[in-house]
């Protein structure tokens, strides 16, 4: 048995067996029946139907790595070369640097010899993982695998649901538990550390075995990152060290709910008149529509050509000012991709901006019921120019941000100004996407005042993103797309560093007789109360959806939760801020406050807004009580100020007082207080 | 370039490929790119849920044998030996034996290393290929891949219907295109040669790919066989020179309709009066409860323990005297379980003849609402047991015939007298229990006068098992499920050998809402009119299901067309002859007698039934018109006499009339004017 040591890092070997030891956690473990790596050849076949993709991978070879040799090389760790027999002619090295509780392993040698590559990362019957981007269904990813591949994330996403089997006929969208809009190569371990692989290919995660977790990346990468923390927060703080934080959101979003509406500029002064008329406090309105609309057989849709639509919004420019005065402010709507015969599309297509296809014509792609060519991000006039179509029609027209959609539908078989494969880019596109975003705001010194949400994400989206929302939920209350689904959603993208989350008030899809009901569109106002931005939206159908206005309880408890929100400000301003400077999201997973609690790691539909508040959603309909893990500490309910000292409990949960607990002893005790003689009438 | 030749093999290689080529066809090429062989290493997952088996295969190595060298070894052929690399101590022997246009290549070497195997045969991206045992959606399987493992076969069967969601959903059970009860691993291409794997491992066929067919076996085969022929027909007759031929079927079993029936004694005596009153043609009745019932919360089941049953049909072994004596045959019903406590099993578990589990106790397994011991078909004592009680209980007491139903549920995780896996078992099974049937009664000389039917099968079936029948189908329209099914059933069946089929007439399973309609019984019964034996079936809830005596049109439309099958009779004789002497099936594909018409490849719902005669089944809701695809001859309509010189026509298919035309020329022309004259009115 031989042993080297670097600081944290060290293995062991003799003969066809070593193991890899980081900061005292086995990460890899290679004998001759189990190597850590293997290598071959895949030929994948990809069809994409409206951003849902139908993938099948032939894996022509698949081999281990099983012979290799320890070499000595730097200050800083070792290399290991590997090969199939000692044999054989192809070599893969991987170069282990050890620094500060970081270990990357950087791959060289023939990694071009091969298109598929896995490793087996040593794990523990016991252990759970976490991450993976904005994960729907679960939290606690042990169990499962998971292709990561941004993509539409299903219409019910679950094959035992009638509303998926309907989606799937219909449309090919139905989905699975790991369809997302925004996956990432990145988990992070009970074990108290985190791996991340430097990849943008198509990858698949698969945690279903006892000993060893299984990566799957169609290309060799370049690097594989770990690091260990001394706990889980510690952990999500060291990812955004290195893959980046979020800057603070600007004053305004804490001044009220921002109101989905649309229809031009009278309806939008209507609607405002009506909720300030009430009482409501509106921080902004978002009218998606602000750029236009287009009717087509199927109805109203939105016109994507992101200029100011002055007939449907007369005298926008000058409104806008007027609203910010009165403390309301305008939010659009863009996307990365341009309606065919737009004005934008026409200076797009005489500059060569648009991703081609195979025929070196512009590659349109079909969003349901019309074409769109897909501005190509790879290359850099284009992505100047369209930087310059945000700063010239959306921030110097005004908009105080938007909703930056899409991002998720670039086609494998494009063909893209770098020369890069489309398959190695279609993953790379969110960042691209969120990056233009950025720096046209930042770049005009905006980052203070305007505001974008994303949902489709990738590796970047930490440094780029200023906020994401959860996608288009089912208007239902299935576990797997409807209300509940946002909730694993906001702690799996939290732990990779995306502290920023909020989803549409009230879900966004209706199909095949799912209808917004009244009840579901209270339940989850109260959800976005605890959420630190609030956003209605309409609902893709409108008219077949419960709206805030339709009746005055629906008004007033849209009323009465903004004033919770507005009331909490003070305490989710630290608690952004606070992400801003150390990776913290604000909405947690009870494990990251209470560590040494196990029953806390597998609960996904709880979380912690911060260290001192406890939200429990309700999402399941007609239910009246609600039963809360509470882990060994002194809560005080929200609503009825009894007093609770950890276990499982069932309190009331009437609408309208949603489960939320604080901490006895917490510094911001009055801000609940205040909410609790507001709201609580005496008994 | 070196060349080989062995009268009609030859290999033609040099440096790092091959092509071996059998009598002017390529079927090997061997390339460094594309080897023709691939080995590795799978993890399989096997789930069994009533007979639903949930498949997954984790390959953990598959890696192509590039190298290869070739050496001169018999007077029949060579010997190829491959490895990975020249450098790999694994090495692969393949011996090409070559004699009367027959291929053999015979495996040794370190076969023991690998649990998965490859190999890829040459193919045409024009060509077609057929077989893979009994399928029920496709009888072309260019396309698509196709799992070779008995089962059951799916309720629904396309993932696109509702009721394969509900089956899926409730019971796991909506199945897919290749579920089948009778997989085969062989193949015939229309290069006209056919390609036989001597293997019962799961295996997975795989035609999708343009120039090779990749065939999937969990264990490197013993031996691959191919054979060519001038003709798709010559193909099958040599297939079954190896595989065995179906004897004739007993005389009487062209005497009239088999009637299926149950509820005892009386309740059969009062069918058979009922319908020889009104002048129906009963060749036998079929009563699956002649072994009594079980009355479970679900209702009526039937007793597994074969034995007559007394009190449920009292005076049963003198009726079935006075029935024969009067032309009626009596059949009855077996599987290979045996219900716990019944009298068989307390027998077989005493004499430890039940397939054991891993804990050393009998396997007992769940049959939908009760349990039953598999009796080890692996132990000669068991085997020869089984023997005699079919030939106590059920041939010497006077059976003439029974269901010899199921076989395909033997657990993988069962531990059998003979120590082989169970996995290796699995798709063995159906062939060991048609073999008991087949040696009960071989041995007690009634071949002449006893006939069993079965569902399940794998190679072997064509020597033991007497007459498929096509199992359960949906009572409906459904293509992959309902009427339709049938057809591309009986035809890749009859390609790989098995010459004697027929459906249970109206369908079997109502389930999920599915209720037997009287149109999809008048259809299926003028279906089974054109095959080798027409039996109807009451269906699994015949309280729900039309009924063939359930109002005077269906009893006279069962009266017509079994008049018209007895008619048939003297030509379907001899069809029957023909496949017990050639091993020509009754019912054929149009391209085994039209191979030069391109047309015909793709038919698979319409069939020659013999040379002269062509039959296109009705098998759609609501249809009184039919189009059929006639090959280029004088052929005369069935029901009016009127000529037709081949292409696509459309021709009037009443209810009672379905599109059925024979040659011109036929030398049993009397036959079909005799039905003509009988059954349509004068004009």
């Amino acid at each position: 048995m031989q042993t080297k040591q670097k600081q944290g890092l060290s293995i062991q070997y003799q003969d066809n067996t070593f193991e890899v030891v980081l900061d005292g956690r086995k990460i890899l473990e290679h004998t001759p029946t189990s190597p850590c790596l293997f290598v071959g050849q895949g030929e994948e076949k990809i069809e994409m139907y409206r951003g849902n993709y139908d993938i099948e991978d032939y894996v022509v070879e698949r081999f281990g790595l099983k012979s290799f040799e320890v070499i000595e090389e730097s200050h800083q760790g070792f290399r290991i070369d590997f090969k199939r027999t000692s044999m054989d002619s192809e070599t893969l090295s991987v170069a282990f640097s050890y620094e500060n509780q970081n270990l990357k392993l950087n791959f060289s040698g023939d990694r071009e010899a091969f298109n598929r590559f896995w490793v087996r990362i040593a794990a523990d019957s016991t252990e759970n993982v976490y991450g993976c981007g904005e994960q729907m269904s679960h939290l606690n990813l042990r169990g499962k695998h998971f292709p990561l591949w941004t993509s539409e994330p299903g219409v019910g996403r679950n094959k035992k649901t009638y509303t998926t089997f309907l989606a799937d006929v219909h449309d090919k969208a139905g989905g699975d538990y790991y369809h997302t809009n925004y996956p990432q190569p990145t988990f992070l371990s009970s074990k108290k550390y985190f791996c991340h692989v430097d990849t943008t290919a198509y990858a698949d995660f698969d945690f279903r075995k006892d000993h060893y977790h299984e990566l799957q990346v169609w290309e060799v990468p370049s690097q594989i990152m770990f690091e260990t923390g001394e706990s889980i927060k510690e952990l999500v703080s060291r990812l955004t060290q290195h893959l980046g934080r979020q800057p603070e959101l600007p004053e305004w979003t804490y001044d009220g709910i921002w109101l989905g509406m649309q229809g031009g500029t009278d309806e939008v002064q209507k609607k405002i008149d009506a909720a300030r008329d009430k009482g409501m406090k509106v921080g902004a309105v978002w009218a998606q529509d602000w750029q236009g609309k287009r009717v087509t057989s199927f109805g109203r849709r939105l016109n994507w050509n992101w200029q100011w639509d002055e007939n449907e919004y007369p005298k926008l420019d000058q409104k806008l000012k007027e609203w910010k005065e009165q403390g309301i402010r305008f939010l659009g709507y863009i996307n990365p991709y341009l309606i065919l015969d737009g004005e934008l599309y026409k200076e797009a297509a005489a500059n060569h901006y648009f991703v081609l296809n195979q025929q070196d014509e512009i590659y349109l792609v079909d969003f349901g019921e019309f074409e769109c060519g897909i501005v190509d991000l790879t290359n850099p006039a284009a992505f100047e120019w369209y930087k310059g179509v945000i700063q010239k029609y959306m921030i110097d027209f005004g908009l105080d941000g938007w909703m930056a959609d899409f991002g998720e539908y670039l086609p494998t078989d494009a063909k893209l100004h770098n020369g890069e494969p489309a398959m190695l880019m279609h993953n790379a596109w969110p960042m691209l996407w969120a990056k233009v975003n950025f720096e046209a705001v930042d770049e005009a010194g905006k980052t203070d005042d305007i505001v974008y949400f994303m949902r489709a994400g990738y590796t970047g989206s930490q440094k780029y993103c200023r906020l994401l929302w959860a996608g288009d939920q089912s208007v239902n209350w299935d576990l797997d797309d409807g209300i509940a689904s946002v909730i694993p959603a906001v702690l799996s993208a939290g732990l990779v560093g995306n502290g920023l989350h909020h989803s549409d008030i009230g879900g966004y899809t209706s199909l095949h007789g799912n209808k917004r009901s009244k009840e579901l569109l209270l339940r989850w106002v109260e959800l976005a109360a605890f959420t630190p931005v609030m956003r209605s939206h309409e609902g893709n159908r409108p008219t077949d959806s419960h709206q805030y206005d339709h009746d005055e309880e629906t008004m007033n408890a849209f009323i009465r939760m903004t004033d919770v929100h507005v009331t909490l400000a003070p305490y989710l301003k630290d608690l952004v801020k606070e992400n801003a400077e150390k990776g913290i999201p604000v909405q947690r997973p009870l494990f990251m406050e209470f560590e040494d609690d196990a029953l806390t790691y597998d609960l996904q539909y709880q979380y912690m807004l911060g260290e001192d508040v406890l939200v429990a959603p309700v999402y399941e309909e007609s239910a009246s009580q609600w039963n809360v893990y509470l882990p060994n500490e002194t809560w005080v309910h929200l609503w009825s100020g009894e007093v609770f000292d950890g276990g499982n409990v069932e309190v009331s949960a009437p609408i309208g007082q949603p489960p939320v607990f604080y901490k006895k002893g917490s510094e911001y005790a009055d801000l609940f207080e205040k909410i609790r003689e507001k709201y609580t009438p005496a008994q």
